[in-house]
């Protein structure tokens, strides 16, 4: 066996072992019962131990120096190759003791917070928070020093592989020069025009979930390989042979988890349309998690949130909940989607106001990494880009800094990928128009084959064989920019 | 770290992977959608492969060696050490090569065997499991040279650990010598009464699901640790702090999916009352097949088909069904619930005839390990011991010697612990009854907290420190044997 093969087997026990604790974090939010937490954190823990020692076995280097030598790989194995040894160097940049202690920083810190956030205590969380960040930034330069990036793109590179913050800086700069202004011309907008007549419920939540699985097939989720379900966050899990998506019932309004459905479900069809040939290697995996959420605001921010779609629909949710007269037309459904009103929290926000959380934060967390802002002057910092941005100031901390788990468990470096993703789903989506004449018409009479089709040629069947900008280059014509975002904004929501 | 802490913590790893695998043998017969049977399979080889090179790590033998020199094992950590040695061997006894071959020669007949049975074609199995006895067998040579036992023996011991054929004949060869004729005299006995009325449903599975959980609760199944679902058949699986049982509704007759909940609550008991400080270790678990099968049929069959627990759980079928009127009474359903019907398929047998069932295929499993039956005389030698126990002579093989899966995917070695369940059973129960004087009246107003202590006491809480044997001995006073049993069946079917 070559050295390239037994590194395509051991990768492949790798990836068998996530797709193992993909199912296991499935059942933690959807089916467990409380008295298995303890357990199943054991469960979850053996695991990681386990993947983990493939990828610091000390032979591993060995056979990636062999590989890389050889001659004979093709496109694909060679792509392979590379994402193998990035995979590697993030494994074995940060030593055990470093990943123990960051992993007791990030358990303390969590804990922490959870209490912090209920009490509105930001003192509370200062000493574990900057206990973590020191760990964070330790690790961060340990894999740069590795990986030859800057430590900030360290720790993006892991949900983003190849995504560097200079870049992103561009981009985001842009967007936030763009955003506040705009923002007041939408709610000038939006107050010259009647307001959308509301929707009146109840919702029962057997004829949701209805609706939802309608929908999802409509859009061509295989319910022979995969399920819906409910757990209190919506999420996209599973393995790309059984994708488990969730949504979450409000029986006051059925609109957020029919979003929610149909967001995972742009999820899940990247999963699904991951190159067979290469399940189960590094390559054959999605790129990131900026690219992933492109493919389910394109579905549904871009796609379902449409005039064209929900013409479709419309009569769709009306036969659901046995409705009627003007509130349930299509153009009603639609304004009330596109509703914008600046908010506190990020989780709420919408489409046009979402950036402006993220670049807040992504500035912040920049920051903090670079040892420029310290824990104790993050309430300041955030209130103050708060009012820059949305003219808002948090009536406390639990509505500010301490609304996100994210830093408390040591996500840093993963805020910018929701905004990457909403700009290239612009952008993909553009194009995708560009490309298949009467697009809009398709999604009018609820046929997504060619959007999908497209979609799955130009991103999911590609896997990991380039990085998200390549991916978006080829298929767009240009590196991704705001463009298409801002062209997208004015049309939705100043047309 | 001492050798015999080394092994601890080895062991604990190989319980962390067998209780994934638990888990998502749960979601496969539970939740799975048909496109992940593929996937799952490769995850459930992954676990067993990474669980399986713990066991054959050429370090672990050496470690044993030096754990059963050292000094100062308390009596659970030498009976620890002992398993430890046990699980070893039987890891260690097959070749990677037989084991490769007996997964083929499984897997094979196992599809085989699919058709053989639906088309009622035992000439198609004849090829295949032959192939798969003679594979068994040179495995369960293999396995008794490792453990100094016999070859059915050695195959025994995978599923009961320490039971041996010699004791088992004499056993069951009691019982076969008593069951024909008391059988006749049940037969007359239910002849010379009226029959118990019939209950009619429909009955809603939702109102047959709220019965179960209510049962499940007055039995002391802890919700926050397990579930109960639906599966083809029903089952008990997960780990013990998160223990998800299922069952299986039929709109015309609500007694099978309430006797099957008891009786996989009966398993669940079992393992939600295990000793904590040895979770995880070999000497931890519960003891064999046959022991969780007596804890099962002691719920089921002892307590629960009994009029005392029957007097008790009548007003709430009644009112779970909103029913009322004389067929609704407790002596009517217990009446019902012990109907004694000679039949052709073991898995509907009654508590009667089900043992002879079981003895048939033991005697036979038997013969075939040793070389005395060929799977090509294999339906004669059936029809005639089908005609012999019961009077009954198969019209063919699919309700003969293809009805049940064992044999075709390898399972020899695994009938006799039903019977041995059942024996187990009626013998704790009885002890039981004789420790705590008034337990049918306990049974009776619905307080299962004495017999359910008496049980965690004597069986569950000692986990795998001693043989079944040896606990059912320390429990009782006696070894194994029938007389309980026969008791039982002459107090219930001719009392």
């Amino acid at each position: 066996m070559s050295a390239y093969q037994e590194l395509e087997r051991r990768f492949a026990r790798h990836s068998q072992l996530r797709d193992v604790a993909a199912m296991l974090h499935w059942d933690t939010a959807v089916m467990m019962p409380p008295g298995g937490a303890e357990a199943r954190a054991g469960q979850l823990a053996t695991l990681d131990v386990v993947a983990h020692e493939i990828l610091i076995d000390p032979g591993l280097a060995a056979l990636i120096e062999e590989a890389s030598d050889a001659d004979g790989l093709d496109p694909w194995q060679g792509a392979n190759l590379s994402e193998m040894r990035r995979i590697w160097g993030h494994a074995n940049a940060v030593g055990s003791d470093l990943v123990a202690a960051l992993s007791r920083a990030s358990s303390a810190c969590e804990m922490a917070w959870r209490t912090a956030r209920q009490e509105n205590d930001f003192a509370s969380i200062i000493a574990p928070a900057e206990e973590l960040l020191a760990r964070l930034r330790e690790s961060a330069r340990a894999r740069g020093e590795k990986l030859g990036l800057g430590d900030y793109d360290a720790l993006l590179d892991q949900y983003e592989p190849g995504a560097r913050s200079a870049q992103i800086d561009t981009v985001l700069d842009d967007l936030a020069s763009f955003l506040p202004d705009f923002l007041e011309r939408v709610l000038a907008h939006q107050a010259d025009q009647p307001a959308p007549l509301a929707l009146e419920g109840p919702f029962d939540t057997g004829a949701q979930k209805k609706l939802c699985v309608a929908l999802m097939k409509t859009l061509g989720f295989d319910f022979s390989r995969g399920r819906l379900d409910v757990s209190h966050h919506p999420f996209c899990g599973g393995v790309p042979e059984d994708v488990r998506i969730t949504t979450r019932y409000d029986e006051k309004d059925f609109m957020p988890a029919m979003m929610a459905a149909l967001h995972e479900t742009g999820h899940a069809l990247y999963e699904q349309g991951l190159p067979d040939r290469w399940r189960h290697q590094p390559v054959g995996g999605a790129r990131g998690m900026g690219l992933h959420e492109s493919q389910s605001l394109l579905i549904e921010m871009q796609a379902c949130r449409g005039r064209e779609f929900l013409s479709f629909a419309a009569p769709m949710i009306r036969d659901a909940f046995g409705a009627d007269g003007e509130a349930w037309e299509a153009d009603n459904i639609y304004r009330l989607g596109i509703l914008v009103k600046p908010g506190m929290i990020r989780v709420d926000a919408d489409e046009v106001t979402y950036p402006l959380h993220v670049i807040l934060r992504y500035r912040l967390e920049k920051a903090m990494i670079a040892g420029d802002l310290a824990i104790k002057d993050l309430p300041g910092a955030w209130n103050d880009a708060m009012g820059e941005f949305l003219g808002l100031t948090p009536a406390n901390d639990a509505e500010g800094c301490l609304q996100d788990i994210h830093w408390y468990d040591g996500a840093y470096g993963y805020f910018p990928t929701y905004t990457l993703g909403a700009l290239a789903a612009a952008q993909l989506f553009e194009a995708a128009a560009d490309a298949l004449a009467g697009l809009g018409a398709d999604l009018a009479r609820g046929d997504f084959s060619r959007l999908i089709g497209w979609l799955k040629a130009n991103i999911h069947a590609k896997g990991s064989s380039l990085t998200s900008d390549e991916l978006i280059a080829a298929a767009t014509g240009r590196p991704l920019d705001s463009r298409a975002f801002k062209r997208h904004l004015e049309t939705r929501y100043l047309g």
